[in-house]
């Protein structure tokens, strides 16, 4: 018989802590076992099936890790940096997987999640999508096959409340064509043309954000050569998708040697 | 019987210029009646047909316009935005239809063609292709139709080569969209979307340029709203596109009123 | 002060039906009047918002037509044909407006709503997105614009639970294709290209169906040419989009002239 | 020194012999060796060069294979089945490489280069272009990587005269996906959608065709799941793409062991 697996859930309250605990709620071979919250947030000490509008869970929303992780087999966190490697010496004690899917983390805030690392499972991606992980693979392999004579572009469309450009996506998709390359990103990326930019650089890699209405994601990687393009397309319609990604890694990271994976390896797509 | 209408063509050495000459000898209505380069070109005074490779036309490239002009019944004239306005001078002087391809143009440098506009017909249009022209229209008209509720993003893919960002066409298509509004584009426009942004402004008219291979021209107007979006796409596969336009503008504008007119009075799709 | 309008819905148990009457139930100026099935239905005497899994709405569900609608303002109804026709005629009867998503229907019953839109409001409609309206309008006025130059091939998207193809909107913007051209669509119309086709039929309206995940629906008007294409596309990615179009209908219809209406009347689109 | 090639074109008064031989005057490694046309055509005889409207080249149209590849290292190759098969013998007897774009062979038809291909070397593809060749072999990949969760379509679009559907480049990229799921193409093709046709079965590989204008190829793969879609597309805009992939072949298979290769060999893309 498998056991139901003790799902907490951190920065619960947003929206996609909610929509993360509506997906453990749903599936069958999980449960919410914690719910965290910063201090002073309105939903502590309360249910968190009913601070959500619904049923009570039995789990009562915490601003204490340790508390909030003690019954649980792992904890699925999109917050930020900062709290992401609080989170991660918390879940490293407490021996739990951690699932990071925060974005926007700095090289050294990575380089802080070597010591928990080394003593529990650490999954981490910038997207949790199935297709997306793969389109990267994808996107590395063609930049490998395909000399200079092809020029990239990474255009990238989401929706119009989003704050950063390109996305954390379309930055994800421009290393691997760089390391497919094998050039550093920093010295060919080209993004926010705008007036008179001479002549494309050879060698670059270009980036487009398309902002509009409610789209969830769409990022497409364009090889442009002479008479020909091949062009990789990734599109999300359902930003639930996210989250089952999560779910995904939060079951497969159980009883694996502790160290850092990423989706690639939660999907058996690493090579 | 139909009479075979005489074309100049001014910086016959450029790659739009021998383009529109090889366009106009296969012209069944047309021939080749004056060639036109800058002064000190290599090309003055040798026989057209042969500067480019192929056989004696009988007309002698001439840095001269009122001499290039004297046996035309029209001048096509894709070159600068200074040596438009001379053109347009000497256009009028002669009495012949002036089809302007050049772009970049200023406001101050398009009001001095009011002055051979009262003389001559001047077609002017930053864009020859049918299917752009009719896409402008379009244009306008679905921003009219549609509020604020639908963020409106021109996306234009271009080959490596091109210097500018956003495309001439992609600024009159914004012009279009703005109109549609009644807005002034100035205003609302948003290019070159890079690093933190903020959420997209309710009203702007958002651009995207993307460069690569040998891609002739793609254009992309969005309107994404809530659910849904509507795009308006063109796509230009041949340079020689723009030429034809070009041809059909010189054959309309014979026997008009003096004045200036645009694509969409070529094509008949004025409103 | 403006006075809340009862709606009443057919087929309510099914998935449209239950998104219809959610959305009713969040509208501001709209509040659920009737909720009608076949008889021998589960739901059949039990409160609408019970049986929908939510708290009592009040509202009892019937099989009863003229009972459902005693109390509404409007019926929306997307269900079968032979059914539509004997609601419309239990509409006129209570003098309601009849909003009309059922698709499918054949030139003869929609012969037999003329009837009952002599008595009273029927908005017909086989997509009540503002979007698919709006391309509609356009796909006629382009199919004017342009000759048999260009050729016309229109390409939809669906999930793969879809039983027929082409899309009953697809059909809709091949009519107003037809219509621009001036033509009968059965007689140009050219769908499930597979194997020696010979060359394309000059004037004909193309048709290709893709199925697959769970894609809302998108549909592409291409108009292809000489060395240039124009595409009008529509991508729909929430259901609740058609559900809004139809309570939109149901609000413009108050107060109305009896008679036949389209989405083009209640967005002002009409020309 | 590297030595100029001699290659020989069949079908060469075609519209893709013809630019085949201009591509091979063009190209600084090769040079025309021999043309040859069925019996009784018109060039039969004369300077190809001249019968192609330019300068003499010295080599004059045959219909005898053995006298048209005497002088060269390989033949090209774009006919028809049962002459390719004829010239196979005839390559294999010179002792030159034979490179195939001939399309439609049966598998029969394909069985009977065994024997030529023991005795030289043969190139069959039927796409030269790189593009389309790394797109089959990401469309495997990918086939095999996601399960029947992901429905599979290929669609593809070009010019008004092509006379059947699916494409070649089409079915090839069917099989490559169908190879990667390990079932056979021909049991679960789905092509030509039209009517009432249920809801999709799952494990399909569905087909559509589009066309219109002078599309050159253009040829999705997509993976429609849950929430998301992966497309791998490929675009080709000018069609001497083709023929500058048969050089390519033409120039690896110099001095290969004798076999049957494809454009993966050529381009170094098997694995």
């Amino acid at each position: 018989m498998t056991q139901s697996i003790g799902i907490a859930i951190t920065g619960v309250s947003g929206r996609m802590g909610q929509m993360l605990a509506r997906e453990v709620i749903a599936h069958p071979e999980m449960h919410l076992a914690g719910g965290i919250e910063r201090s002073g947030h309105d939903w502590i000490g309360q249910d968190l099936g009913e601070a959500m509008g619904g049923t009570a869970t039995g789990v009562i929303v915490t601003d204490n890790a340790a508390e909030g992780f003690a019954n649980a087999k792992a904890v699925i966190d999109f917050t930020a940096p900062v709290a992401t490697i609080a989170f991660a010496a918390a879940a490293a004690e407490a021996g739990i997987v951690h699932v990071i899917g925060t974005t926007g983390m700095t090289a050294d805030e990575i380089a802080q999640l070597k010591a928990p690392a080394s003593r529990a499972v650490i999954v981490r991606a910038g997207n949790m999508s199935l297709g997306v992980n793969l389109l990267t693979l994808l996107t590395r392999k063609v930049a490998a096959a395909l000399d200079e004579d092809f020029d990239i572009e990474i255009i990238e469309s989401h929706h119009n409340q989003k704050v950063d450009a390109p996305s954390g996506t379309a930055l994800m998709l421009g290393e691997a064509a760089a390391e497919g390359r094998g050039v550093a990103l920093a010295e060919v990326s080209d993004s926010g043309r705008d007036g008179i930019t001479g002549a494309r650089k050879r060698g670059d890699i270009g980036f487009s954000a398309i902002r509009g209405g409610d789209i969830v994601g769409e990022h497409d990687v364009m090889f442009a050569g002479a008479g020909e393009r091949i062009v990789l397309r990734h599109i999300a319609s359902d930003r639930s998708l996210f989250a089952r990604g999560a779910l995904k890694a939060a079951l497969w990271g159980q009883g694996r040697d502790a160290g850092e994976y990423d989706m690639l390896d939660v999907l058996g797509l690493s090579d």
